[in-house]
């Protein structure tokens, strides 16, 4: 076997707002190894904020910030163009809450993950990749940022020497270019727990996995994404976790 | 003499929001010796913080966290009840926010003080004074709370182990239980620098004020409020730090 | 029989915020007779209230303006002391946003209802109560304010020449004086389905409700709430509506 | 005299928030004939709004909604990529809000003006355009656009049968294509009011304005904007309205 015999499961957690509440926290806490925890800028009121670090430190599940535009309406999907040091500012501001709150209850932020429209722009512009960049190595330099592998955001964290931790997503179609096809495009979100849980293991155990041309693309995930926002996504994680578990790989986080 | 020698100078700083400009901050940060910097929830975005805190850091100002309602409309000035476990919950997230973005600059944070509505409920509710003693000390239980002599914030903090520090406001009337005439009132805020002057002098080398009834009350502040938010502003804080030098008492942090 | 043969039956909708859903506003607008539609201050995003308005429309659902605090963080349930200019100017924008999206979609605002701690407050807050009032006169001085009988905010409304519409809670205990059990009393929120049907006939056909103690209470609402966020919600508002029906009540929008 | 004799002269107004205050409103409200008045999504709480369309109706001015992205943070002016129904149920709910607030001080929102990072991104986006037109449209399809001629929204508005204003910058340099030089290009912004207000006759009377190359671009403004939140902004547009007035032009407002 020429892959992985361990990886990091990740998921988005606390991303209820005050009366609002979205996901299953507690589930997804018992199958992933890193929570990507929201700073309060497009989820997550700080009360949801702190029982979620609460959660995660009694299940030693490594906390993320979870980084994103100030858009609550949008739930940070809508693309900003923000000035870089507003954005820097507005990124620090976040890991900040995030690592003081986890610290109160016992953990830190153990790395940061940008949330949704942040996540896409900065991995194609590289003036919001060196927003994200600069906030992290201004909070602390030794934080890595989980990023999709060849992306702007990677290439910037790594020339300013943060580490890099690079992500697959299990239950999404890739263009042979190693992005992924658009959510709204036939065939660009899988559901099938069978299928998603069989391209894990081949992401994870055998590092490549099929395109939409049929081609097969190398990768070498350190962590693999599940999402926790979508009807039967707790299923979803725990038949990505059992998959791989079964395959002899273990989880574990990578901070 | 059997006033104090040292005093610190306390003033609201970091409140502008995005466009909006609120108060000389520049100026303030070469007058006073402690500055409680905005934390997002009544005013101070992320971009705003980061540049007051270091101008603090610079002048050696120490930085304090003013935290407050969520409330950016109404300025923090409207009265809220909040459930206690929310509102600890909030400020926690306050506090953590601005010491991230303040150690990034090279400082910290060296206090908490309440703000505009908070300020006022808390020190009479003990319900919310107790919900802004559980933040601090969730944060770090050796920060000092600034704050009126004899409120339920000072009783709060000190039952809790909490260091409290009392300040006195120079341009603000007294009743003779020691609580500030309300602003509406005839006479209840001073703007005469030289009344004010002499009125901080009073405070901190004799140890009293003149309450609204003619009463000498006996006060021993630790730090003197100085306002940044109203015409003349600037003009007044330089008089009573003039003044107080002139009288022989030193200017530093209490933290 | 001594009461009602036709009575309107009111339920809070629109109430989910961007990727936040809350309640079932489909199921519930085949029920009510009239929606308390969110205007964006504690829930409603502009797109959810437009659909919102639609489907109202399409269903000749009566739409009311559901004015609240500006809290989202706090879904409006957190009573906060706001001075009257400014009450009155937020509540005035709040039924005037609604009013223009319902009349885009063929609507119009019908009546307006307080939320949550604003409802509550300016029951028993003269000073609120009038800014209430001063609004919707403000903007039609024709439109009806839908609220507890006995409370401020009738006694404000009918004194300003408002037409004052009063409600009834099936779900909820009365106290002697016609408030209601504080929710988190003991008992103070009824879930059996049979139960609370049962008790909105009588307070409708019998113009009374048992209070607590076990006296009967004159009631005579124009209007019964049903509430649409909790789980069972829809259950319960159905089996209020066949009760009164089966008991030869009419249900109709009193606007 | 080729040009015109009447043009309208409007500004951006009530662009204050809460405790921050911006622009000097009343002073141009005596200069201008048409107000944009904020709508409460990158500026304007409902208060300001009240008070300044009360102001703009005692005095005559003409109102309009310059609507907005959501981002009270970035003042409107960070660019966002808004689904197009989201971005006119936005705009309809600031439209209505505005209309209504107007209704209540006896005046009425005569046209509507996109602000900020909106009128430049629609400017030159079909999609985003359309949503601006389709928000005009559902609330009343006599309204006016007022925005910048060969614009995409200039464009769309036509298509879709609605007036369209079109606007000259009498402080902005222009490109040989009619767009503006850039704010941050060197001579992007003139201040001289004797420039200003020469450039300003110009445009209205001689129906041309100078470009940065030295061409003459033939425009035929029906308005002119002048900017009310920079230092001198008054002087300004006092400076504008006396020269066209004593070139024999008539100020007034186009709705």
């Amino acid at each position: 076997m020429t892959g992985q015999r361990v990886v990091d499961l990740n998921a988005d957690l606390g991303e209820s707002y005050g009366a609002w509440r979205l996901g299953d926290d507690e589930a997804l806490l018992a199958i992933v190894t890193s929570a990507n925890v929201a700073c309060g800028f497009h989820a997550g009121d700080p009360l949801t904020i702190r029982r979620t670090c609460a959660s995660a430190v009694a299940r030693a599940v490594t906390i993320g910030a979870q980084v994103s535009y100030h858009d609550l309406a949008g739930f940070g999907r809508r693309e900003m163009t923000v000035p870089p040091d507003e954005l820097a500012a507005e990124l620090l501001y976040q890991i900040a809450a995030l690592d003081g709150v986890a610290r109160a209850e016992g953990g830190r932020v153990g790395y940061v993950k940008p949330h949704g429209a942040l996540y896409n722009r900065a991995a194609r512009d590289p003036e919001q990749a060196g927003a994200v960049v600069a906030a992290v190595r201004a909070y602390d330099a030794t934080l890595p940022v989980l990023t999709l592998p060849g992306s702007a955001t990677a290439r910037a964290a790594a020339e300013a020497g943060l580490p890099v931790v690079t992500e697959a997503f299990a239950d999404r179609a890739y263009n042979d270019d190693g992005s992924l096809v658009r959510r709204g495009q036939p065939g660009a979100v899988l559901t099938d727990p069978a299928v998603v849980a069989t391209r894990a293991i081949g992401m994870v155990t055998g590092s490549s996995v099929r395109t939409v041309s049929g081609r097969e693309l190398n990768i070498s995930p350190q962590s693999v994404c599940v999402h926790g926002d979508t009807p039967g996504a707790v299923t979803l994680a725990s038949a990505i976790r059992s998959a791989l578990e079964r395959s002899g790989v273990t989880l574990a986080p990578f901070a």
